[in-house]
C-alpha cells in the first residue's frame, strides 16, 4: 500500500519533496495544491497543480499533506486549519514561537484525530534530536551547535535591503578553533564573535559607495554587528557564476563527563554538510510524513514533533529487516 | 517519582551503570545482583549486594534491571529469563544473532507483560540509530561504520593467547584516507584493509621469540590477516602506564543525493570519541532503562531495540519542556 502525499506549496522546499517522494516506492505524490493560479505552475515532474482552496474535496485521496509555507507568516495560520482534515508535516522553524505552534497545531489535530508533526527539518529537527539524544546520554556536559558552512537566506537578504546593493549571498561559517576547543573536551564559554564569522558577496550597482555598504553591512545590529564579517564585491555574473548554490550544514556536539568521579570526557557529535539545504530539509520531512500516516493509522493522533517518534515509523522497512540490516 | 534501578553482574559494564545513575535525580539504584558470594563483592558507591539467585524476592522494589553479562553465554539465558518478571535491558552486541535473541525475548517479556530492551550500547545502539535515520531521509545513498581508535577487548585477547605474550593490548585505527574519500561523497567501495589499521602493544616473555610472535599475530585469521598490522613490543611497566584505558569511538557516515536528477550530494556524519568505553555503554543502557520504565507503565511490554523507543522517553525532563530547550 502506498502513502499519498500531497504538498502545499511549491518553492524551493516544495521542489524538494516532489523531489524525494520520487526516490520513495512505498509513497506516492498525489499532488501539489497553490494560492497561485494552477495552470500558471509549471511541476518539475508533471505532477497535477490543484488551487488550495478546493484542498477539502481532495481530503479521502490523501495521506499527508507536507506543508511548505514559511514561518513567518504562512504556518501559523496553514498547520493548525489544515490538521483539522489532513495528517500534516511542517518545517516550522521559528524556535522561539515554537511552543504557541505546538499548542495551536495540537488542539486543532485532536479535533480532526489527525497527526500534525510540526518543526521537522534538519535544526529544528535532526539538530534537536541530537542534542536531545545526547543530554539524555551524558546529563554531565554542554552541547554546542555551530551552523554552516552554508547560505543564510535572511542574512542574505538583509544586505540586499541596503541602498545600492543589486544582489548579494551570505555565508556563516563556524570557526574552526572554536570547533577544536570543544572537540578539545574542554566545555569553553564561547562567545557570539568566537563562533561563526559571515562572508558576503555582493554586487552593487554602478557607482554606488561601496565603503558605505560594507560599512552599513558589518555594523548591521543582530544580523552582522556582533560578528566578524567579510565583505567582497564581485560581479552578478560571478554571483550567478559561483554562488548559485544553497549549500547548508553544521554541527551539533556534546562534551560529558562519565565515571565515580566523572574522570572520563567523551564526545558526541552530529554533523551535516549539504549541497541543497531545502533539499535535505525536504528529505527529513517526506521520512516524517511516512512516520504521521502510520502513527495515524495505529490510531494516535494531536502534534508531535522529531523527539516523539521512534525511528523505526522513519523507515519503510519492516522491524525484522531492520534490525537485521542495521542494528 | 523515582525510577529504580538494578544491576545484574558487577564488572567494567555494572560499575558504569552504577556511576550513570549517580548522574540522573530521577533514578535511584536499588543494589546489585551477582553470582558471587555478595559478601566479597564491594561496590564503588556502596550499593547493596544480592546474590542472583534471591532477585525474585526483590521483585517488587525494582522497575526495570540492567543486565550487564556478556553477549556470548550470559545474555541469551538471562535476558529471557529475567524478562518474565522484570523490565529489562542489556547490550547484547552480537549481531548475527539479534534476529534469534529478540525472538527469544520478546516471547518471554510478552508472557511477563514486560518490557526487554536489547541491543543497547553505542554499536549495536547510537550507531545503529544512526544508520537508520540517515537511510530513511536518504534512500539513496551509501552508508560506512568506522570503528577507533579505540581498544579491541577481544583482539587484545587473541594476541594474549599466544605462546610467549604476558600481556597486550591491541587498537583499531580508521584509516583517514578513508575516511576523507567517504567524506568526499564519492561512495567508495572500500576493501577491509582499507577501512582500518590494526596496532598492537604486545608484552613478550622473557627469552620468547619476538619475531615468530609478530608473525602469529600479523597472520591470524578473521583478527589479523585481513588488515595492516603493526606490533609493538613493550614492557609490562608501559602496558600499564601508557595503555590502562579503555578508550573507543568511531564514525557512521552516510552520503546520499537528492535533486530530480540527484544532483546535489548530503552527508550525515555521527561520531564518537570516548575516554571510557563501558561508561559510555552504561550511560547510554541508563537512559534506555528510564525508558523501558515509562513505557511498561503506559501499558507496553515485548522486546524493543533503539530503533522503536521515541526519543523523549530517554528524557527525564517533559514534552514542552525539551520543545522549549532542545527542539
Amino acid at each position: 500500500m502506498q502513502t499519498k502525499i500531497a504538498i502545499v506549496g511549491y518553492g524551493n522546499l516544495g521542489k524538494g519533496v516532489e523531489c524525494a517522494v520520487k526516490q520513495n516506492d512505498d509513497l506516492s505524490l498525489y499532488g501539489v495544491f497553490t494560492r497561485r493560479n494552477p495552470s500558471s505552475l509549471k511541476t518539475l515532474t508533471g505532477a497535477a497543480v490543484y488551487h488550495i482552496d478546493d484542498i477539502l474535496n481532495h481530503k479521502e485521496n490523501i495521506d499527508v499533506l507536507v506543508i511548505c509555507g514559511g514561518s513567518a507568516t504562512d504556518l501559523p495560520t496553514q498547520t493548525p486549519t489544515l490538521a483539522r482534515n489532513f495528517n500534516v508535516v511542517d518545517s516550522f522553524d521559528t524556535h522561539a514561537k515554537i511552543p504557541e505552534h505546538f499548542a495551536n497545531v495540537d488542539a486543532a489535530a485532536k479535533e480532526g484525530g489527525k497527526i500534525a508533526m510540526i518543526s521537522v527539518g534538519w535544526d529544528p529537527g535532526m539538530f534537536s534530536l541530537n542534542r536531545m539524544y545526547a543530554e539524555a546520554i551524558l546529563p554531565n556536559g554542554k552541547d554546542y551547535t555551530f551552523w554552516g558552512k552554508g547560505v543564510s537566506q535572511g542574512h542574505s537578504d538583509a544586505i540586499r535591503r541596503i541602498d545600492g546593493v543589486v544582489d548579494a549571498r551570505q555565508y556563516t561559517i563556524p570557526v574552526d578553533e572554536a570547533l577544536s576547543a570543544v572537540r578539545s573536551g574542554t566545555n569553553p564559554e564561547l562567545s557570539t564573535r568566537q563562533k561563526h564569522t559571515r562572508e558576503c558577496f555582493v554586487v552593487a550597482a554602478d557607482g554606488a559607495d561601496k565603503a558605505r555598504i560594507e560599512n552599513e553591512i558589518k555594523t548591521m545590529p543582530n544580523y552582522f554587528a556582533d560578528y566578524d564579517t567579510t565583505v567582497h564585491f564581485i560581479t552578478k555574473e560571478e554571483l550567478d557564476r559561483d554562488h548559485a548554490g544553497i549549500p547548508h550544514g553544521g554541527f551539533v556536539i556534546r562534551s560529558g563527563k562519565t565515571g565515580l568521579n566523572l574522570e572520563h570526557n567523551n564526545i558526541i557529535e552530529y554533523s551535516l554538510k549539504l549541497d541543497s539545504n531545502p533539499e535535505f530539509t525536504s528529505s527529513v520531512l517526506v521520512a516524517y510524513a511516512r512516520a504521521a500516516a502510520r502513527m495515524n493509522r495505529e490510531g494516535a493522533s494531536g502534534c508531535k514533533t522529531v523527539l516523539d517518534v521512534a525511528p523505526a515509523y522513519l523507515s519503510p522497512c519492516d522491524g525484522a529487516d531492520l534490525r537485521k540490516r542495521l542494528l
